[in-house]
Order: structure tokens, then C-alpha cells, then sequence
């Protein structure tokens, strides 16, 4: 019976129900309620007969949840609602005993801790799987040269190697991450009921080993009332998707035919429904376009949560939507990333053309200066006047006569000639971490190192 | 000498100039060029008379900007620019040494990595102590009732001791967010360059030593692209300022004549500049109100940092104002919300009479059905058809007739009326971080040791 | 025949399909294409047998599409390119005349146009029917005092009449956001061709008068680029469903025990599956919750198009689902205040006794006191002092002695407890747009003059 | 007198006083005294006397203001109270009778919509500006053939002009959306009181007049809870900011060596503290990354608002920062974006050169088989089929054979040549909105009426 005189409102019933997203947890659901029946039999709440009823009863809607065959009725509001009326129809009213001492509001917390440990686990496989794509991609093109670019203007010459390995390291703190989330979903909250406890001698430390939680959440009401673990994910996820977000834009911008560093093979590309030339790069368009989505869903849970009192309130089970997307959209890039990134092809001739530009020497010539002497702000003033006068005179640096040379320093000799006849100058930035061959080599075998630990 | 023909254009200026926030970051800037000259002169790449006039040099610019005494120039773009101006013009051209082997690009990740970080252990060090005072608020209102609520509707009973401990547990996770910013700070930047490493033989791992890195970054072109530890201080800051909102929700809601269950204390609150009867719970307002800031400028750094292509694009020197007013309004609300709880009045009485609210034993009749073997589905049921009897005929459950009991269930005997007459229903949530005092008892150790573990 | 030699990577095609979300927009894609059509054979492109054929063949899609018939396939990438699929299985090769003179760019943004502008006007309408039913709560609620709140404090008594009404004007508010969007969706982007308009003599005015767009789009980069509309429909959404929010909360907040201002009726209600006493108003706590999710979704729209380079871009696909999730949720809130208020019962004798606080009346004794010649932050003082006198010996302020009074001003005399008898003070806040009977009579009438000036 | 016995802690004054930036509303908040003080006169509230010290005081208190004279106090908690200890200071007790029938809360409501609407009109202005010099810098590109790009791969060719010209369409509407919150400022708050009238016979229209309103806010609650003219700046600000974004992403791409398609002028350009040769386009980079800071302030703002029950409560203070740093933000990136451009160089050859690729023409061979009557999809079919041919052998289009092209269609012939040999293929865009010059020069003088209607 209900305590209520009406049945609810057909538009209430469509703003309420969660059924149409939160069948999702339903593996979640089945596995907690299947451990948190043994603790009732095994500290003498329930019968072991009515645990053996309820185990068997669970396993089959379980059964027929995976092999979508259940039938969802207009009544069930959630996923724990339904599971719980279909167990009541196989097993009868010994169905009735399975919330005994548990709440929904500790129930769905739970559910939705372990939905969100095992995407987090799932993240960090996924990272690891594009970190060695990387590292693979970058031991392939490891002594090719290209521009490295500040302010999208080129900068000074790096290897492509060098470059790709940048992202190894952002994958890399993601996944750091990802691994917070596990820590925040190592505690269980099953067992604080509605929000205060509950009136029988519960084992809630059983029910945390059954399920693989480290321990349980120390404070009833913080049980129901936290969805830090949720805001968690997210959070990692914004970071992760912030750089797909980057890697997808320079993916972009290396297939315009102005820059023509790469070209993504043609089961990643799209085309034109009225330009038949078109081979457009949607699936780098769509890792960029992914990141701002996923901040939102930060935000707005954050925002949900805003304010709210304690414990429980209905404005919470706006989280799941959030998440179920989130872990949706970032699996989903992250697969995207690695297999585009696996199966492009890079343009040697055109990344080499670009990163012999002379004027990426300018710093070189700089430093050359400093050895001599010269106080680097000064060797810099005079490098930029040197740059000035070529650029005004439309020509480039090694066109400048000796002449002009002595009238901007007289410490410019032939060798100012002989620095930027190198053709690129990358080995000189032989500092640690740079991108002399030496360096990546070493940072190769760092990454490499690193892999192996996690995995 | 400039590349540039023209001076900059004023509007440049006002948009381009950084000097208007960033100069609180000097005292970082020019520890981190001491340290930079200290391995420039280890190295050999400048003489140890030259270190000896930098760290002169320096240590009079500090001298100057701590007494509030060093004058900016409308010149002065940025700190950076600033102190190495104002460094030469106090020692001369060797002033001009101090960038060799240095950008602005690697120099302000450095200074952004120091700054977060020193701030990342100020909040942890607020968190302790906001975490002390729950601690000692809680213990000295260890058993009074108030009613929990879930919907903002009453629900259980519980002791506002184990109420005010699930924030204990809230910002004990908000520090460890914020000691993942350590982490995400452990690696120096500087070394880095512009981008590809320098044309010296530096050592990088000499100035992490000396500046309190434990190691280095160990790719140059991320070392400067990377932002993720701002970042992660916003996060950080973001789900704590949420946890204050919750806490500053709660107290406006207390803190009103319905409620009643508080008072903050006059030095607390503010007036009406038109009606002399208010005292108003300001400060619980801010508290609630600027969550939704810090969140803000999480989501406004990740759009900064989304689809930017490698490696230092100017859009990243807006991390900054982000980054300075959520670590100020962070800083802020820290301290306030500790200031207020400690010294604000809880009103014994009014939190004991909404406790005794006969409707919070509902669940507790049908747990005494449910130990009577009926199962627990079944006496909700029953209990929620005694309640629609009662509210429909406008009594209160004890005030139902025998006959009406038995009406709804066979099994209801005069224990309902045992039940109801308790008054109230804590101490029989005895389960693992349920609200009974011995339980309370039990988190409020757990808490005190986790607190001494993290001090 | 395809420019590519390899199919698409199925990660590619699930992460670039948009058919799972964007075959909602099927009725305005059919129209466009029946009006395309017509325009084709009007200036002469197809011939009007071509015509015939691809009408009918369109009937027969949209009655597929109408009765849920229409067989999706796995190559049907979206909508546009289904519809037109299907056209073609129907009709053979003159299908693929329909194409002519269009892109996809065009083709969507039209779409969307469409589908946005009827969902504007949908809004609209919803608003005007909930502020309908403002105004009928208002007048049958139009004397009943209650205390209005600054701060959650109470400040001064109003009628709830006055109290809803305010919501009128926010939904008003809302209407005239709306009306923007028409005006934003007014012009046809239908001709622009895939960017730079077409190689054929169309007509795009014939095109527009047909679906009822007042103009053209006068450039065809904008045409292809321009998401304006769907950022205006979100903005308007989200301060919406901000003001819901506001609405939500406090009915929330009346629904405690400790207000008892509201009940929401037992179809409006949601119970919990422990507690069997609950109500719950789930319907409140969401139209609460629902205002962030918007407001992400208007923040995710403007981040995807942060940056964007011109024309169109793959990640414009991302404004179809911040704008479905958008309009679905924001018509089902609207829908659900107006039935959960309709049929909402208010507490007159819980309103009335929280209305004669005393307190309410402090500044009607301060400004007593002004028409007495106090300047008005004098009497502040006075009565403020009164207040503090009241406060600490625990009396009213009635209970204030005469000699009391007159420690605090000699021009206090019988008339402040003639002011405090009064019992409620509502009536003296004659001013225009104040809470007295007579202006909330006016305000009331204002607002169905407005009502039937928009309908 | 207050009715508190502890001043505030000195955390609490921080966090609570807005006078560190609300100083801003000073000229609205003196002239609103003006109009107020004059209404009580003119009613009767106060004598002509009163008003003319009043009047007299406030000029003063202005004066000092303008002049940087006036000195603030440590009790200074805002502008308004500032205001009126100062007055009160110059013109004795008369000064406590300004805020007579005035609450703090109907006037910061007041300074607020007017500081709001100045700045509408001065953004409108700026927009206008803006368009101007784009009218002009279209006008004298206009025959500069250009690549158009969808997915950041050549399109089709268009005019420089017609680029150019689609984001004098964006900041067109960006106008609507700053006239709709004049529409939003028209009413008038002051004389709401508190929130629910005021215990004097005022005549808020008298003051509206007086500041130029076109009438008062109808709901006296609705008048002080009300801030959706601040999210209408803050939104209008955000598209134009993401219009501006867009732009600014552009001139950052064309300004790379890569696409060398414009440079902006030296006054407009950053060096690099380590690389003499660099040339930052900052300005275009800074134009780009404050779209999200404005973005966050709307969504902060929403925030803020979120689930705020009426009227008043602090929480709303916080609409100050984001607006404030919002007008700044957008008045200041306008201006540049206005500065940079019409100072900006345009590269002739490079556009033309990459104009003339020959697969920008694959659509006018398509379109030329349609005219031959096959249908369009077909012969985007041959098309994609013969540029897969010339692809993998790596020829252009007009390498291929006659034999080659017969193997695709038999209605290929050497029309092939004719149309591929033309270099560019704009003209031919004759639909209304296309790039064919007399279509740009048609927009031209629509786009120039439009501009001279508004002035």
C-alpha cells in the first residue's frame, strides 16, 4: 500500500523516472544486492533458506538482463525498483526481504561507485593502450625533423618524436587521475541505509570485501549525501579530453594542405556530400569538439550539488546522466585517438621543409653570441636587429654581407654563416629533456619504463 | 634592439600586459632566478663574479618589491620583464645574463608550479584546521537530536554531532585533491627553454634540488605546454567550495526563524540598511554563493587550454586571474567558514522538539514488523498504510486505535506504541557509521587520528 | 563511387554517425527538401516530371518516417543522407537530382533552424499556459499574508498573491528571450551552397516563403557558419529554467515541516523505499535540478564554437544534442510546474502566523518615526536599538516598556504599539508595484493585459 | 545605533564588503540620489529645503568622487553606504534622510541596470565601429580570390570580401542581443523598497523619468530578486565573444608561415624574450582566449542564481565581478579587434596562389555534368571517382587522359579542361548570398544600410 490517494501524475511520472538511463547499473545492482543478501543471512537478519531463494531469483533476472529479455513495466521507476519487483515474482514475498536494512539511498550510492571504479579502471587501460601507441609512432619517426611552433609561429626545430612524446606525458598524468577516482571509490556506503544507519547488526566490512571495496564510507550521511567520486571522473575526464582536444586541433591543422604534415588514412576520414574532393579529417574535428561536452557535464554537476542540503535529494540523480555520457564519450575518443593516430601517415619532405626555415636559427645565432661574452639580453638585441633588416630588405638572414654583420656587433664572424649553413639545429639542445637525439632516446626509454610499471 | 618598427599600440598594451596581476608572483620569480644563476655559475656558464652581482642584484629587487618600494614602469609587461629590468639597471649588462639558457615560456610554468603548489599546502593546512573545529564542535554536541533529512523532508533522527562529522569527511577528501596538486607540481619546468631544450650543458636537476622539485619535467615541449596542475588546483578548489556551499546552505536555512535550530554569532552577520529587526547570516551566503566562481573558473581555463596546438600559445597567460581569485576566494571562505562554525549557538531545544517528530519512527515499526519474520517490502507497506490513516484523518501514528492496527496487519501489537513512545530513534542505528553514540564515538576517533596522521 | 579506398574504421563510424540522435529532425528535413524541389523545378533546373517524382517519393519517406516504418541502415550516416537514400530506393536515379544546388552545410543548418524556431514557439506558448496559472493561483490566494524573506530572513509581510506574481514577470521575461530566437531564425540559410553559394539561377526567396522564413541569409559563409540560434534558444532555456530553479527551491523549502507553507498533491509526490512516511517533492527538487544541466549545455555550445575557424566544421555536429537535451528537458519542467502549482495546496494559518512576527513591523515603527521628522537613518538607529533591548531580555518588541521607549527616543509615544498591534503591515506599502490589496489588484490586471496581448 | 553587541570579524568584513569593486556604480548611484531626493520632495516626503542640501551634497560628494579625492573608510562596507557617510559628513543629520523609502536592496537593483545599460549602448557603439572598419577592409579586398575551408581543407574559392563580410553578420546580431538588454533596463527598480513597497505615497515614475526609464518595474519582490538584465549583458557578451574568438582563431592561422595569407602590423605583434626572429600575433591569440572567460562569467552568474529563493539574498553581490571584468574584457578585445584589423595586411599572391588549386573545382565539374543532365549524385560519384585516380597516381585533375575520363562517364569531354583551366571558379556562384562579385557588392550596400540604420 501506499500512503498516497492519487497515482502520480503521467508528467511527474516522466520527469521522475530514471528507468530510461539507470538500467545501466543493473550488473552493479544484481552483484550488491547478491552480497548484501549473504551478509543478511550470515549475520542471521534473513534465513539461509531465503538467501539460497534470493541468490538463485537474482541470478536469473540478472540472466535475463543480459540477454535483454527483461521486461521493463511502466511502473519501474529505476533499475533497483525493477530488479527488486521482477526477484518478487520469481521468488515471491521472500523477494520483499532483500531491502531489508538498506535504503535506496545507499543502494544507488553504491551502484554508482562501482559503475564509476570500473570506467576509471577501464580509463586507465584505454590511456595506456594510446600511450604505447605513441611511443610506437614516435620510435618510428624518431629522428624527423619539424618545426616547433610558439604562438602557432615557427619557434625552433624538434623531432617529431619529441613532439608526439609531449602527449605521452599528458596521457600520463590523466591517468594519475583516473587512479584518485579509485581511492575515492574505495570505501562502500552500503550499509548507512537512508542516511543514519539502520536498526539491525549489519557486517557492512563483508559486504566491502564481496564486493572489492577497501573499507566502508565512516559517516552514514556522508554515505548518501557525497558524489565527490562522480565529480571525480569528470574532472579527470575534462583533463583527458582537454588534450585529445589539442591533439585533435594540430591534427587538424597538419591535413590543411597548407601545412600537409600528415594525412589521416581513409577509414578515418569523411567526405563531402557535394564536393567530391573533400577527404575532411571529422574524426580529428570530433576529438576537439568532444572536450567543451565534457567539461559541461562538470560543471554541471558541480552545479547540481550546489547549495544542497544534506542528505539525500532527488537533485542527485541528475549525476547519472552526466557520468554515462562522460565515460561514453571519452572511451569512445580515446579508442578514436588511438586508431587514428596508429594507422596516419606523416609527410617527411614537408615537415623537413618547414623546420630548415633559417630563421629558426635566430636563438642558435643568439647563444653563439653568449659564448663569446655577449650578456644574453644583449646577443638577443642585436640577433633582433639583424632580423629586422633582413625581413625589411626581403631577405633572409644568411643574405646579410659581413658589412652588415660589423654594423650590428662586431663579434659576428663566419661562424654566424656556419650556424645557419646547419641546415636545423637540433642537436645542440642537448639539456635534459630537450630534443636532441640523445635526450629522446633517453626519454623514450623513461616512457617505456613507465608503461611497464602500470601495466 | 626590436624586430618592430612601430611601439605597441596602447590598446595592445592594455590587453597584452600581464604586469596588473602577475606581479604577485615575484617572490617565485626571483627565487627561481637565484636558483637558475646558481646553476648557471655551477655549470660554467657564467662566472662565479657574475653569480655573485645577480644574487646581489636579486636580492636588493626582492628587498624592494616586499617594502612596496620597487616602481613599475609602463614598460614593465610582466613580472619577468620587470625584475630583469630593474635587475640590470641595479647591476648593469651582466643583468642581461640571467636569461642565458632561460624563456619567459619555461620561467612562468616555473612560477605557476611554485605558486600552486605553495597555495596547495596553505589549503591543506585551512582543511586541517576547518577540520579541528568540526572535530571540536561535534564533541561538544555529541548527543543532541535534530532530524535528518533527505528531500528537506525530516527522516531519521540523528545526533548534529554525526551531521556536522560528514563534513570531516568532505574536506578530508577536498585535501587529498589538493595533495595531487603536489604531485602534478613535483617536476620543474625550467630548462626547458622556449620549447626544445637550450644550447647549454644545464643542469635542470640542480635547480629542481634547489628549488624543491623532486625531479624534472622530462619533455621540454610539455614542460611549456602544460597547465594541468592550475588545473588541478581548480578542481580542487572547485569541489571544496562546493562542500562550503552545502555547509553555507545549510546554516541559512538554520539560521531562519522556521528552522531555528541556529544563530551565528553578531560579529558573524550583517544588518538591513532599511528594517533595524535583521540580523543576516552574510557570511553562510558568500559561503553558498561562490562555489558556483571557482567552478567557473575551472570550466573558463579548461575552454582556454581546449584545442590550443602546441606549445606556448599566449591564450595561457589567462591562467592566471583565474587561477589568483579562486586561490583568494578559496583562501577566504576557508577561513570563514571555520570563523563562523566556531563560534556560532545551536539551539538544543529546537533541534530536540523537530527530532521527536512521532512520523521519523515509521521506519522503525516496520523494522519490529520486519524482525517479526514479515519481510521488509510487506511492512513498509503496512507502516505506509497506517501512516495515510493517520494524515487523513489528521493524528499522529500513537493516536491510531487498536482496531486500526489490526486492521493493516495481524502482526501489530501494543510494541507499536512502544516504539513511537521513545521519543527518539538513534541508538538502535547501530550499524558501522550509523548515528548511535557509540558509533559516533567510534568516526569521531577515526577522525581525530586521521586528522593527527595528516599534521 | 568513392574518393577512398578503404571503408571506415567502425570506431570511426559510431564516433562520426549522428543518426542515433539527429533523426528527430526528419519532419523539417522533408519539408526543406519538398520546398528544395520545387524551387528546382520552378527556375528550371529539374523538370517538373522530376518534380512529381521526388514529391512523391518524399510523401512516401515522411509517411515511412511518420508510422515508424522507415528502416534505418547501417550506412545511413544521418539524416539527411538517409532520407535522401530511401528517396532514391524509391524513386530511382532522378533522387539524386534532389541534391542539386544544395550541400549538406546548408541542408542542416536549415534543419536546425526549423526545428529551433518551432521549438521557440512551443516554449513560448508553455510559458504563456504557466503564467496563466500563475495569475489563477494569485487571485485565488490574493489576501493571504505571509512574511517575505531577504536572506531567508523575514523582512516584511506580503501577500502570496504578490509573492507568485513576481514569477509571472520572470516567465515574461522568458517569452521575450524566445521571441529573440524567432528573430535570430528568420532568415533562410538554405542556397549557401557548401559555402560560397551555387552554380545555378536558384531562387532562395521562393524557398523561404514556402517555409515561412521572412528573408534570406545574406552571406553564404554565414549561412554554413552560424550556430547563433541554437545559442540563443539555449540561453533563453537557461534562464528559464534558472527562474524554474528559483520556483523549485522554494516550493521545496515550503514543503519542510519547518515552513509548512505548501503541500504538493499526492500526484506530485514521490515516497521512499525505506522510510514509508515520506513525501517526497521529487517534482520540485528537479525542477530545481534541471537548471544547471542547461546552463551546460548553453557553455558546452559556446565552448565547441570557441575558436572555430570559418565555414563549417565537423564539431558543429556537437550543437544537436546540447540543443535535443535542451528542449526536451526545459518543455517537460515547464510542463511539470504548471501541473505541479495548479493543483498545490498553500497553508493559510501557517502563511498568517509566520506573517505576525512582530519583528516584520520594524520599519513601519522606523518610518512612524520619519513622518514624525527623524531623518530615516536616525529612526534606523532607534529602532534597531529597540530590537537589541528586545532581543537580550528574550520579550517582543511590544513587551517593551514605556520608559524603555523613551530611553531610546523621546518621540516614541502609544502609537508603536499601535503600529505592532496592527498584525500584519502590508496594507501601508501603497507605492506602485508594493504589496497593498489595491496594487496587487493593478499588478494582477497589468498581467492579464499582458497575457491577452501575447496570445 | 546597531542591534548587534560585536563588531564583524575582521574575515568577515573581508569576505563581505564589496566596496573593493562596486566603487564602480558610483555615477549611477549619485544620480539615482539625485532623482530620489527630488521625488521626495516632490511628494512631499521631504522639504525643498532638505533637497537642496541634499542636491548640494551630492555634488559634492560627486566631485570628489570625479577628482579621486574622496577618501574611503575602513567602515566603507559599499558604494552606497560610502556615499551616504559622506554626504551625512557634509550636510549633517539631513543626510539620513536620502535613504527614506529606500532600501539597499531597490538600489543596488537601480545602479545596477543602469551601469548594465550604459555599457549595452557602449558595446552597440563598439559593434558598430567594428563593422565599419570591416565594410572598409572588405571593400578594399574586394576581388582577392581566396581559399574557402570546411574542415580546414579547401573548399571552394571565394572573395576576400565575402570572408570577411560573414562576421559583419555575426556582430550584426551580436547588436540584437545588447538591444535586448536595453529592453531588460527599461523599468525602473528603485521604490520597491526592500522588496515589498514602501510605507510613503512615492512616485516611481517621476524618478524613472528623471533617469531615463521608460517605466518601473511592476512587482516589488520581482524588483529586488531580479538580475536577468546582468545574464542578458553577460550572454550578449559571450557570443560576441565567441564571434570574436573565431576571428581572432583566424588571423593566428593566416599569420602562420604555413598559410602566410596576412600579417598583422608591429603595433599589434609580441617578440619573444629568447628568439629574436619571432613575430606573435598576441592580440589575435588574446582575442581568441577571453571567449571562455566571458562564457564562465554567464554560466558563474547562472550559478549563482541557481535555486535562489526570493527575494534578496547576498548570494547576489556576486553579479558585480562578473559583469564588471565582463564589460571590461569585451569593450577592450573589441576595440583591438577593431585596431588590429584595419591595421592588418592582407598577402595577395599567397591567397591567390592557394585559390587556384585545382580540386577547389571538382564541384564546377560536377555541376557541369548535372547541366548535361545527369543527376547530381551520379555525377559526384565520377568526379570522386577520377579524383581517386589522380590522387593515387599523383597527378592533378587536369593531368588525366581523355581515355581516363571516358572510363568514368561518356559525358566527360574537353568542357573537363575548359572548366578546370579557368583558375578560379567564383563567379559562377550566382545565387543570392554567394561569392560571385556582383552578389558581393549587392551584400556590400545591404550591409552598409543596415549600418547606416542603426547609427
Amino acid at each position: 500500500m501506499s500512503r498516497f490517494s492519487l497515482p502520480p501524475d503521467p508528467v511527474f511520472v516522466t520527469l521522475n523516472a530514471s528507468i530510461g538511463f539507470d538500467w545501466r547499473l543493473y550488473p552493479y545492482d544484481v552483484e550488491q544486492s547478491r552480497a548484501h543478501a549473504k551478509m543478511l543471512a550470515a549475520t542471521g537478519i534473513i534465513t539461509d533458506a531465503d538467501l539460497d531463494e534470493l541468490l538463485n531469483g537474482l541470478d536469473r533476472v540478472r540472466a535475463e538482463l543480459d540477454a535483454n529479455e527483461f521486461k521493463f513495466l511502466d511502473d519501474d521507476e529505476d533499475i533497483h525498483m525493477a530488479v527488486e519487483r521482477r526477484l518478487t515474482e520469481i521468488v515471491g514475498p521472500v523477494g520483499g526481504k532483500l531491502h531489508t536494512a538498506r535504503s535506496r539511498n545507499d543502494q544507488v550510492a553504491t551502484d554508482m561507485a562501482m559503475f564509476t571504479r570500473a570506467h576509471a579502471l577501464r580509463a586507465i587501460e584505454a590511456l595506456q593502450d594510446l600511450q604505447t601507441v605513441i611511443v610506437r609512432v614516435a620510435e618510428a619517426h624518431l629522428d624527423w625533423p619539424m618545426p616547433g611552433y610558439t604562438h602557432l609561429q615557427r619557434a625552433q626545430p624538434v623531432y617529431l618524436s619529441h613532439h608526439l612524446l609531449a602527449y605521452f606525458w599528458m596521457f600520463r598524468r590523466d591517468a594519475s587521475r583516473f587512479a584518485l577516482v579509485l581511492g575515492g571509490t574505495s570505501e562502500l556506503p552500503l550499509g548507512a541505509g537512508a542516511l543514519a544507519g539502520v536498526n539491525f547488526p549489519t557486517d557492512r566490512r563483508l559486504v566491502a570485501s564481496e564486493l572489492g571495496f577497501a573499507g566502508v564510507v565512516p559517516n552514514s550521511i556522508d554515505a548518501v549525501s557525497n558524489r565527490d567520486f562522480v565529480l571525480d571522473y569528470l574532472n579527470a575526464a575534462a583533463t583527458c579530453a582537454t588534450h585529445l582536444s589539442r591533439l585533435g586541433a594540430e591534427i587538424v591543422l597538419w591535413s590543411s594542405e597548407e601545412f600537409g604534415f600528415c594525412e589521416v588514412r581513409d577509414d578515418w576520414a569523411s567526405s563531402s556530400s557535394i564536393m567530391p574532393q573533400k577527404k575532411n579529417p571529422d574524426a580529428a574535428e570530433l576529438l576537439r569538439a568532444k572536450a567543451p561536452r565534457i567539461v559541461s557535464h562538470l560543471a554541471g554537476l558541480h552545479g547540481v550539488m550546489h547549495a544542497l542540503p544534506l542528505t539525500y535529494n532527488k537533485d542527485m540523480q541528475e549525476d547519472k546522466e552526466h557520468l554515462f555520457d562522460t565515460v561514453d564519450t571519452l572511451e569512445l575518443t580515446l579508442a578514436a585517438a588511438r586508431g587514428m593516430l596508429e594507422s596516419m601517415t606523416f609527410k617527411r619532405e614537408r615537415l623537413a621543409a618547414a623546420a630548415t626555415d633559417e630563421m629558426l636559427a635566430a636563438v642558435d645565432v643568439a647563444d653563439m653570441l653568449v659564448k663569446r661574452g655577449v650578456p644574453f639580453r644583449q646577443s638577443h638585441g642585436i640577433v633582433a636587429g639583424l632580423v629586422r633588416t633582413a625581413v625589411e630588405s626581403g631577405r633572409v638572414l644568411s643574405q646579410l654581407t659581413r658589412e652588415e654583420l660589423a654594423e650590428h656587433s662586431d663579434v659576428l664572424d663566419d661562424d654566424f654563416y656556419a650556424v645557419l649553413s646547419q641546415g636545423t639545429w637540433l642537436e645542440s639542445k642537448e639539456s635534459e629533456g630537450g630534443t636532441s637525439l640523445a635526450r629522446v632516446r633517453e626519454q623514450l626509454a623513461h616512457a617505456k619504463a613507465a608503461l611497464d610499471q602500470t601495466t
